[in-house]
C-alpha cells in the first residue's frame, strides 16, 4: 500500500483490512501489510522484501493517479524488470470517463487536452493485464518470471479498489498466483457482558480437552463492549469447532447472542418485525435512533424518537413530570422509565427505550460518577423496566457503550415479548 | 505492529496512523508501517527489512500479554542479538497491579500465583531500558550496536501504547535515536464545497509561480464532503506556506471554513455560546444531535430535538400540517422549513436545523432520486430558509454527508447571526 496521507497519521489504512478480509475468504494467507509514501525507492524496497519473504502474490494499493508524485505503476514495472508502454485501448476508455464526468458537471471538453493528462494513467507494464478503471485509474496485474510473486496493482480510493476486487481476482495472472489455497470456514461467536480474561479460561480449558483444538485459529476482540470470537478452520475441523462452541455455550451460553455472524443490530431489526419503536435519548443524543436507522428498511418499524438533552426537552416533549426530576434527579431509572413512556405514548409504538446518563467529562458526582448510565423500557401493555450501569471510558466510549447496551436491551425484551 | 487480530481484517489498526502523528511532531520521518501477524519468523523479517533499509529507531506495538502467543519481545531480543533476564522489579510492579485489580474485582489474589502468571512479562532483554506499564505489559528500549537501529517495544491496546508514549521518548535510547530530527511546522487548511481537482488546480499554479514550493509537504485528502489539506514545512518554508494560503484564499476564499486546525464542530460550538439550538431530523435520525452533544460542555447550547422519521412524527411532534407535507411530500423544502420551526418554537431555541431527505437504497424517484436532501433553518426571529441537495453514494454516505453538510449550513447561518 502506497499513500503520504495514510503515512502520516491522517487517514486510517481502509484497503489492508478490506483486502485481508477477502484474501481469507479466498483461502489465501496474508502474511504482511507493509505502508510507505509515494516514494519510488520505499515502494521499491517493500516490493523487494516481500518478494524476498516468498510471497505468490503482492496486492499494492494507491499511487495511480494522474500526477507525478504517483509512481506505483513504473516502480511495480521496473521491480518486475518490463517497460511501460501506452496502451491506446485503455487510453481511450480512460478518456471517455473524463469526458463523461466533464459533460455532467457541464462543461465541454477538449478531447485531445483530456487525452494527454490521462495518457500516464494509460501506460501499461508489456505484458500485464489491465483491470477497468471504476474511477479513471485501471488497475494491473504484472505476472514476472517464474519464482517470482505475481504484482496486482489496484487504486487508493476503498470505492474504486473494492469496485474492482472481483474483476481482478479473475485474471489469469491472480488465479494462477493463488492456486494453491486452502479454502477456509470461518465461524463468528458474539458475546455481549462477558470479561474478555473469562473467555480466554474457558478456551484454554478447551486447549486442554478438546482434541485438534491447535489446528483452529482462533482471534478474540472487545469491541464496543462485546466480545467478538472468530474461528478460522479447514473442512475436517468442524467437529472440534462444534466441541469448542458446546463448551462456550454450557459455560456462557446466556452471554452468547450470535453464532450465525449476524449482529445485534440485525436480530433487533427482525425483532422489530411487525411492530414500531421509538426513542427517547439524553446522554446518547440521537445515537440509538440513528443507529436503528442505520440499516435500510428501518423506516417500517422506527416512529421516531425525541432527544431530550435539557430538562425542559424531557418535560416538554416526553411528559415527564418537572416533580420527578426534582425529587429523583434527570440521571434515575424513574426518570428513565418516564421517559420511554413519554415517547411511547406520543409516538403510540409497541415499545420505546431511554437514555439518561453522565457522559462526562463534567456532571459527575460520588454519588453519581461519570458513566452513570439508566436506561428504560416502556412496553404498549403499559409496563417499564430500567436499568443502571456504571460504564468505562471517556465521554465518547459512555456515549458508544450506551447505545450499544441499548441495543442487547431491546433484544432482550423484544425476545420476551416474542416467546 | 504485530498482531494476528489486524492482519485478519477484523480490526482496523489503530496504532500506526496515531504513530505516524506523534513522530510527524517530534518531526521524525516515518518511513515504513508494515504489519504481520505474532508469528516469530514474520515479526524478524520485519525487523531485518527495516533495518537493512537503515532506519533509526524501529517501534513495535502488541505482542505483549501474558499468553505463549505473544513473542514480540522475545524476537526483539533474538534480534538485537541479546538474552532475556527477569527483572525482579518489574516482575513486582507487574505483579502488584494485578494483584490491586484482582481486588477491585473483590477477589482475594494469591499473589505467588499471580507471580507465575506474570512473570513471562517481566523478561527483559540484557541491558534494556523498561517502560512501566499502564495495563500490565511494560514497553522495552533495546538500543543495539552502533549502525542498528533502536527498537522500542510498546503494548498494542492503543490506550496503554498511548498513555506509555511519553515515557518512551524520553528514554535515552529513543532520544538518542532521534536526535538527528528536523522540527517541522504543520498547518492545516479545510475547505468545504470544493472538488479536490479544482483544489489540484490551484496547487499546479502555486508550484509554477511560488518560490520554494516543493520544499513545502503538501497532503490533500477528502474527508466526509470536506477537503482538508496539511502542509508540512521546516520553519524556514513560512514565506512559502503564507503565499500558497493567500493563492488559496483569492481562488477558494468562499470555501476555505478554517486555516488554523479548528473543526467545523468546534467553530458551530464557539458560536453556539449564548444561545440555544434544536434539531428536527428525518434522514439523518439523530446523527446531527449526535454530533452537536459530541463536544463537552455541549449541554450549555444544544436544548433537545426531534428525530421524526414516519410522517406522523413530524405531524405531532412537531407540528408539521399534514396537507403540506400531502402537497409537497416529505422531502420537500416547506416540509424541511416547517420541521425547523417546529423544533424550535417546541423546545423554545434560537435556532433549529431539520432534514429530510431519501438516504435510500428505495425510495427514490426520478423527480426525487436516492440523495436527495431538503435542510432547513428557522431563527428566533421568525425568518427561515431551505437548501436542496443531491448527494453522492450510498445509504450510510448520504446520511453521513447529510450530517456534515448541516454543520456547515449551521456555521453560515450563525456567522450570519453573529456579523
Amino acid at each position: 500500500m502506497t499513500g503520504t496521507e495514510v503515512l502520516t497519521g491522517r487517514v486510517a489504512d481502509e484497503n489492508g483490512p478490506w483486502l485481508a478480509d477477502r484474501l481469507l475468504e479466498l483461502g489465501v494467507e496474508l502474511a504482511h501489510i507493509t505502508i510507505c509514501a509515494d516514494r519510488e525507492a520505499d515502494i521499491d524496497a517493500q516490493l523487494r522484501f516481500l518478494a524476498s519473504n516468498g510471497v505468490d502474490l503482492i496486492v499494492t494499493s494507491g499511487g495511480l493517479g494522474p500526477t507525478a508524485d504517483d509512481m506505483t505503476v513504473a516502480t511495480v514495472a521496473a521491480f518486475c524488470g518490463v517497460e511501460l508502454e501506452l496502451d491506446t485501448e485503455l487510453e481511450s476508455t480512460i478518456t471517455d470517463i473524463v469526458a463523461r464526468w466533464a459533460r455532467k458537471r457541464g462543461s465541454d471538453p477538449d478531447l485531445e487536452s483530456v487525452r494527454v493528462a490521462t495518457r500516464k494513467q494509460a501506460m501499461v507494464p508489456v505484458g500485464a493485464t489491465w483491470i477497468s478503471p471504476t474511477g479513471t485509474a485501471p488497475g494491473v496485474v504484472v505476472t514476472a518470471e517464474s519464482g517470482a510473486p505475481t504484482v496486482l496493482v489496484l487504486p487508493g480510493p476503498p470505492r474504486e479498489l473494492q469496485a474492482m476486487w472481483p474483476a481482478a481476482v479473475e485474471t489469469a495472472g491472480v488465479q494462477k498466483a493463488i492456486a494453491g489455497r486452502t479454502e477456509y470456514r470461518q465461524e463468528t461467536i458474539r458475546m455481549f457482558g462477558l470479561p474478555e480474561s473469562e473467555l480466554a479460561d474457558s478456551l484454554r480449558i478447551g486447549e486442554d480437552t478438546i482434541a485438534g483444538f491447535d489446528a483452529l485459529e482462533i482471534t478474540t476482540c472487545l469491541r464496543k463492549g462485546e466480545v467478538e470470537m472468530v474461528t478460522r478452520f479447514e473442512p475436517d475441523g468442524a467437529a472440534t469447532y462444534d466441541a469448542i462452541l458446546a463448551l462456550l455455550d454450557e459455560r456462557h451460553g446466556t452471554q452468547i447472542f450470535s453464532t450465525d455472524g449476524a449482529t445485534v443490530d440485525e436480530q433487533v431489526a427482525a425483532l422489530l418485525s411487525g411492530r414500531r419503536i421509538a426513542t427517547a435519548e439524553s446522554c446518547t443524543a440521537g445515537m440509538i435512533a440513528a443507529r436503528l436507522t442505520d440499516l435500510a428498511g428501518s423506516s417500517a418499524y422506527v416512529a421516531g424518537g425525541v432527544v431530550a438533552y435539557e430538562n425542559q426537552a424531557k418535560i416538554g416533549l416526553l411528559d415527564v413530570d418537572a416533580a420527578l426530576i426534582e425529587t429523583h434527579g434527570a440521571v434515575s431509572e424513574p426518570v428513565a422509565e418516564a421517559m420511554a413512556r413519554g415517547a411511547l405514548a406520543r409516538l403510540g409504538t409497541d415499545i420505546a427505550i431511554s437514555t439518561s446518563g453522565i457522559a462526562g467529562p463534567g456532571g459527575g458526582s460520588p454519588d453519581k460518577p461519570v458513566g452513570t448510565v439508566c436506561f428504560g423500557i416502556a412496553l404498549a401493555d403499559g409496563s417499564t423496566r430500567a436499568t443502571t450501569l456504571r460504564l468505562p471510558g471517556d465521554r465518547s466510549d459512555v456515549r458508544e457503550r450506551s447505545t450499544t447496551v441499548a441495543m442487547h436491551l431491546l433484544r432482550r425484551a423484544l425476545r420476551e415479548l416474542t416467546d
